[in-house]
């Protein structure tokens, strides 16, 4: 099987990542049967200053007429307001419908500050509420109004809800049969805040109950809590290890991926792939970050993890299971870890290391 | 000065910590020439349940004629979807117009997992954004569709930052006079999400910062820096030391500040304060806890601070050190500690032994 994959490596380190997202791929092993070609595309804050759009549509056709995935790196934010500039990732995400966003966050090394393994899976809605962008500013009696609308809906709720109970029943499956974490089961916690928000987070809520509550997943085990987002963070930051699955609209799953970030000890670990029917897009957690760009010292492993991500949902578990082995292999080693880990290694020795693990 | 003190305990724990506030204030000495007296108002889910109305206009009504300031415990939300119900915390901030909600963030005895002192101060808009609640419901063309509305507004931002600028200042001042920890310097940290919402929170960012940079706040040395809300929750945990005030339209400010009081180790402690022209209201973090309901084992703390968070904001700051001084030294201490902090005492032993600390 050959793939073919969009590199968008974007801005700031994203151009330092994505080169090691691209080795990885062809480093894998040929006894795998997979092939790889790759079609570099432009988007970014770079590309808009140069060319008036940050997403050209160049980019979107290539990716829907010719490729089964791709990886993205990250994008600058202008520093200050500036006029016709929007985020080519919040884009993609719409113009592709890759209508989950999952991130997972697991620590092989537990931190100091967290001590009990954490391995969780963020499912973000990635298509609706206030990333619908629907603003409009007006005059008031005191000054300027600004509103924004937050769009929430059944079907995208109900989709992402199901998608959270499939990756738990697959969890589940994995840690049955490779005699995981006995302790953990799988649950689904719904993330919303009903009790502002009656009809939009309600709708939120009480679809993805429904949705989890097929019987195809309660056959398989999967429990469903609540947490309403403000205890939801709070909880998390507490009994980190109590989390299987979290399910939350686009906004809240945001905010709690960059939070969960922090128990595992850096942004530069966590994944995240953006996951449309027949279609996934890698990308690292972590943003641009101009202060270290240029340095060779970006930590490859979220990108690294996002490519093995990207393969599991084309369907190509046994080689999403290589990387994330080489990945562990190397942190839980721990001699070659980048600056954000406390080590010294540079973004191409760290990722060195792990293709010569696969 | 005598000051008359609205007391709503609300549902569940509210009604054994707010007894505990009542209590501190007349314990306080009398050499500090105040006098209080009390008024008792309905509110929450329990009185919802009973009267069909979860805020009472009588309740608003004193509030608004007799009351200097009111102390709020905490209320339950209806664990399924309730036609009629609505916060009364949310209600009661706009209909006194207490714009601002300020909620302190310190560490007595560091923890385990955040060995750094914490002090920082979460200032959180407290009458729009997403709580202007203002949603509808239609059908689309799959199923249900519901639609929010964020408001944001420059009279709004401007003087939730002004406070903000306004709270670095008297900090700064205290940690001058006190010689309090010297490596701290007065910064006013903006979040925001302008990256997507432009207009909305736009809005916020570029009128905070101007608010912010008026000369008065400048002279006292008060730095500004902004923050994109996920990095900001990442931030948070990886640094917490760095922050000195941190400002944010409401809904960020409600996930930040239950986010912060992880690092303290417990909900139980982290206090806050609805604050208006003239008029402060001392509520705990923390909610109405019905799983440990009845017991006397709610930590009282959180109420303890809030009600020297309201005197704070009423002008008796004496009186507010006082009582600050006199928890913390139960802290410190560390005998008498309620079970979410790892000890055995009771609401009541607890309250008891701040009290004879006064
Ligand atoms: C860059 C920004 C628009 C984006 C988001 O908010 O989704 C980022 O934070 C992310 O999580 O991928
Ligand atoms: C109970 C709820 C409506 C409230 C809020 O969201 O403001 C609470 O979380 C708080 O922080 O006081």
């Amino acid at each position: 099987r050959t793939l073919r994959i969009g590199l968008l490596p974007g801005d700031g380190i994203g151009r330092e990542v994505i080169p090691a997202g691209r080795k990885v791929l062809e480093a894998l092993p040929k006894s795998l049967g997979l092939d790889f070609s790759f079609v570099h595309l432009d988007a970014g804050f770079d590309e808009f200053k140069k060319n008036g759009v940050a997403l050209p549509e160049k980019t979107v056709e290539t990716l829907k007429k010719e490729c089964d995935g791709a990886l993205f790196g990250a994008v600058s934010s202008p520093s200050t307001p500036t006029k016709g500039y929007s985020s080519p990732i919040v884009g993609l995400r719409k113009r592709l419908d890759l209508y989950a966003n999952v991130r997972p966050v697991k620590s092989v090394v537990p931190t100091a500050a967290f001590p009990d393994p954490i391995d969780l899976v963020i499912v973000r809605e990635n298509t609706e509420d206030l990333y619908v962008k629907e603003e409009k500013t007006y005059d008031g009696p005191d000054g300027k109004v600004a509103e924004a609308i937050k769009r929430i809906s059944e079907r995208a709720s109900s989709r992402i809800a199901t998608m959270a109970g499939e990756i738990a029943t697959r969890r589940q499956r994995v840690r049955d049969t490779t005699g995981g974490d006995a302790a953990k089961k799988a649950l689904v916690t719904i993330t919303h805040k009903s009790n502002v928000l009656s009809q939009t987070d309600g709708l939120f809520r009480t679809t993805a109950r429904a949705a989890l509550e097929q019987a195809r997943f309660k056959d398989a085990g999967v429990k469903i809590e609540e947490q309403i987002v403000d205890s939801m963070v709070y909880k998390l930051f507490r009994q980190p290890s109590a989390y299987d699955v979290i399910v939350a609209p686009n906004l809240y799953g945001d905010i709690l991926s960059d939070g969960a970030a922090a128990l595992v000890g850096s942004l530069g670990l966590v994944p995240s792939a953006n996951v449309g029917d027949g279609f996934a897009m890698g990308e690292p957690c972590h943003g641009s970050a101009p202060d270290i760009e240029g340095q060779n010292i970006a930590n490859p492993i979220a990108t690294l993890r996002s490519v093995a991500l990207m393969l599991e949902f084309l369907g190509e578990e046994a080689a999403a299971a290589k990387i994330y082995q080489a990945v562990d292999a190397n942190l839980a080693e721990g001699k070659l870890l980048s600056p954000d880990m406390g080590g010294k290694a540079k973004t191409t020795e760290v990722t060195e290391d792990i293709l010569r693990r696969l």
